[in-house]
């Protein structure tokens, strides 16, 4: 698939605009259109369907331990600045970041790539660029390689192309003889230096440091900070999972790949407190369910994949951790991005939020605490976030499996998935390329399309009697414009599953005509057993 | 109606929590908790389906000038900077702030409350406070008297308690003569200054000023700069509407009053387009539809007002804007705030967004320039925003008719609305204080609650099969502890609007009991009519 058509009928159609277009734009953040609200809507009501409202919590689904208990939540975007110091975010969300003395850039320290300069087959120094490999191959000429040359003593040099390594992987001594992106001159890199991720801002009218807040990097941790609320003010028990949906922000240095690297994204987090003992089963149970409802909304287990973290990937709290992956077309062959994390979380998040006593008149203290061993030291709320079983009396701290999904992420998928070209005739009868969107019927922006073959004998009524009996239920979309192969072609191309025709032959028996999107199959029903016939195919 | 009451409430049963509790909270920030969060997400889902999704746009729908098209948006929240240049915001959006010298204090000018002083009846200076007068005045003590007497030359002063002005209004002159809130001598208070409500933030690895960026106070903008592109990727002609729900942000120098003023809010807005000759008529449909989007979701017409602006309170380009008031508890008798503003705002918007070059090169200037009538100089986007009739060829900038309502305030008035005491007989027939919260069935968090009246007989597993039936179309609750009587009274306390019961008689015949939440009466229903009565009864 060429991603450069999809992101072209994003926006010709309405799916995805660039933010702030009319000003240029802004990197990283885009608008979702008329056509892509409904999607991504859709998306995120089938998650919130699937995993709160509509759970069962009486029976043990297929897979599960035991049965349990869902609610929701949605906290606020700008926290308490300690729940972040709590949460490591404040002290290790951070990328390396490096200056160039020389053009006063800044460069991810990972991002940098260097390539060896060698004499006589020997390297004596890199030379850098932000430029994938072949761009970076491309740029290369008689007076760069002479530049080069002066640069190192003035012999005859030669710049590998075909390999290279990220500036961070560079020894810091052998970093004096590597040339920057921008730069004339040897050296003038400093050394990388930590960039918090975090979006600051100042609440209140003070305007101080002390008054510094943070736009959630994430929503889970709304969840652990409210454990307690939700436990007070409901009667659920363990195990029992909190969901929440809602926009998170990172000051990523490089967004890319269209919405899939942004900085400014939604979640749909969920957070699954269960007993110790059962946790292991529990993170089994989230990872093959989180990723059947991928499969279940159609995208294909061929480039979906689930990739279990090896042992030495693990954080030391954690027993498990796999990510749900998809093979994004942007990306090269064989590689995957990530749409889901699920990871075993143990009690690590509850007990930071508790352990601890800050002085409650102090003012949260955001600088690096380290403690004896050289890490931060964080500190907690000081609040009691056990759980006592009311049945066996125990107290303990619940661990946690984590399902942690992207909402722009999951809707870029559903997008690259859907894209197909066919050919369909047209409507001369003759062979056409046809764009269509192969949307799950739960999630088509559009279910249903309804047009009066022409534009008289009364079929714009009867075709508009039927958009409004059936608006009631979905998004029906009416159209009466132009020959009606065109009208399907449109269709097709967002994807709306089917299109229903009012032609001569209703007037005398009734019927319509209900094509379908993928098969073209057009098959005649009676009006008034369309809401029933629509209702079997579009669940 | 106690709003302590409802507060406390809010709490207990999981509506709201104040953010970061645990943390010691963050002032103007909530958090929705499990039945919260239905209950606001009922309320944008019902704003979402009567204004966009379900909307009829062959019909003209009473009251309207013509048949017209709704579609959707959902835009970033950080958007570019030369947005909110463009619309006024960053010139105009601001708080007039006071420091005083004294006390470090700093107060919004307009709400320091300044006491006249007398001397012989006649006014020499005046005492200032924040607080309210009667506290004020609770406050005064000799000591205090004797430390304004000594500030006014020795002679005896009369501090007067009954009429007071606010600091804004005091003449610069006069202002020397005025006691700072915290000070203890006169003339502390500085001259009040611009303080600008959005919040700042930096994107990008920078971090200089350059790459300033602030978090949306008004989802407005969003749509208005995407005008064009939905004109372009839809086929939407005037007069149509937009609809945007997501969240805003302004750092309100002093949130207060639950939810209702808070620095995190979410708001449903619309921008409606139009011809300029109709765009008056079109500001009654939109006036009038919108209060009655309230009653019909069941605020009382009692405690609800449509307040039309005076002509002298409209902006330059309006010819109309109304408020929809809502009688709050916790504002004092005969005062009313704001749900929602509908407002004729002219072409203003899309001019602003679309006059004057910007050099393409250029940062955005952030910085005030003023234009030679001494007002902010605004330099759009350079784009053409204007809209040609296809019918007529007229070209013309539209119209804008915007009826933007706060998600917050009106969850907000819904719960005031929905709180009542009564009495209700208890188990044992005695007649006991109820509480219920009698919310509109589609905003209810929980419709049904399912019970089976004894753990026997097999009465659980018939109640668990309805609860099954039920749940794939409603969000149900099933509870078997405890006596029948309290869970009827929890789920009054919620505002579930139906209580199904599967007793003895059950057993023999299939029925179960409905029971009202607000008449409290009771009605057999066999269980297989269940379905088609809850449809009825819930619609």
């Amino acid at each position: 698939m060429d991603m450069e058509k999809l992101v072209s009928l994003c926006k010709r159609r309405g799916f995805l605009f660039q933010s702030s277009e009319i000003y240029g734009g802004l990197n990283g953040f885009w608008d979702y259109g008329p056509l892509g609200v409904e999607l991504k809507r859709n998306i995120k009501d089938a998650w919130w369907r699937d995993m709160v409202s509509g759970h069962d919590d009486l029976v043990t689904l297929p897979g599960a331990p035991a049965a349990y208990e869902m609610v929701g939540l949605d906290c606020s975007i700008i926290m308490h600045p300690q729940v972040w110091k709590v949460s490591g975010h404040y002290d290790l969300f951070v990328d390396k970041m490096v200056d160039c003395k020389e053009s006063k850039g800044r460069y991810r320290a990972d991002h940098i790539r260097c390539f060896p300069v060698q004499i006589d087959g020997q390297t004596v120094g890199w030379v850098s660029s932000m430029k994938e490999p072949e761009e970076f191959a491309k740029g290369l000429s008689n007076t760069f390689d002479k530049k080069v040359s002066k640069l190192f003593g003035g012999k005859e040099t030669k710049i590998v192309v075909d390999s290279h390594v990220s500036y961070s992987t560079i020894s810091v001594p052998d970093r004096v003889k590597v040339l920057g992106p921008d730069a004339s001159e040897l050296n003038t890199l400093t050394e990388p230096r930590d960039f918090n991720l975090m979006f600051k801002t100042i609440v209140g009218a003070l305007g101080t440091e002390e008054d510094a807040a943070f736009l959630r990097p994430e929503t889970a941790q709304g969840i652990f900070v409210n454990f307690k609320n939700v436990c007070d003010s409901t009667r659920v028990r363990v195990p029992f999972g909190i969901a929440q949906s809602g926009k998170s922000f990172r000051n990523e240095i490089t967004p890319k790949n269209f919405t899939f690297r942004s900085r400014e994204f939604e979640q749909m987090e969920i957070e699954f407190f269960c007993h110790p003992s059962t946790s292991r089963k529990w993170y089994e149970y989230w990872r093959d369910r989180r990723m059947k409802w991928y499969t279940d909304l159609g995208l294909s287990s061929e480039r979906l994949q689930l990739r279990e973290h090896h042992q030495d990937e693990l954080s030391h709290y954690s027993t498990g951790t796999a990510d749900i992956e998809y093979a994004f077309p942007f990306l090269p062959a064989g590689e995957y991005g990530e749409l889901e994390g699920v990871a075993h979380r143990g009690d690590f998040d509850l007990r930071s939020h508790m352990e601890g006593k800050l002085d409650p008149d102090s003012k949260p203290d955001l600088k690096v605490q380290l403690g004896p061993d050289g890490k931060p030291k964080w500190r907690g709320s000081g609040k009691d976030l056990t759980y006592r079983d009311e049945l066996t009396n125990e107290r303990f701290t619940p661990h946690v499996i984590e399902p942690s999904a992207g909402a722009d992420r999951a809707t870029l998928a559903f997008l690259c998935e859907a894209y197909h070209e066919d050919e369909a005739p047209d409507e001369n009868g003759k062979l056409q390329t046809r764009v269509v969107m192969k949307f799950h019927p739960r999630i088509a922006p559009i279910k249903v399309a309804i047009f009066p073959l022409v534009k008289k004998e009364g079929m714009p009524e009867i075709a508009q009697d039927i958009y409004r009996k059936l608006k009631k239920r979905w998004n029906v979309f009416y159209d009466e414009k132009g020959a009606v192969g065109r009208r399907y072609r449109r269709q097709d191309e967002v994807g709306t599953p089917f299109c229903i025709t009012v032609d001569g032959q209703t007037l005398q028996d009734g019927t319509v005509t209900v094509r379908d999107r993928d098969s073209l199959e057009q098959k005649r029903v009676h009006q008034d057993q369309l809401v029933a016939e629509l209702e079997t195919r579009l669940s």
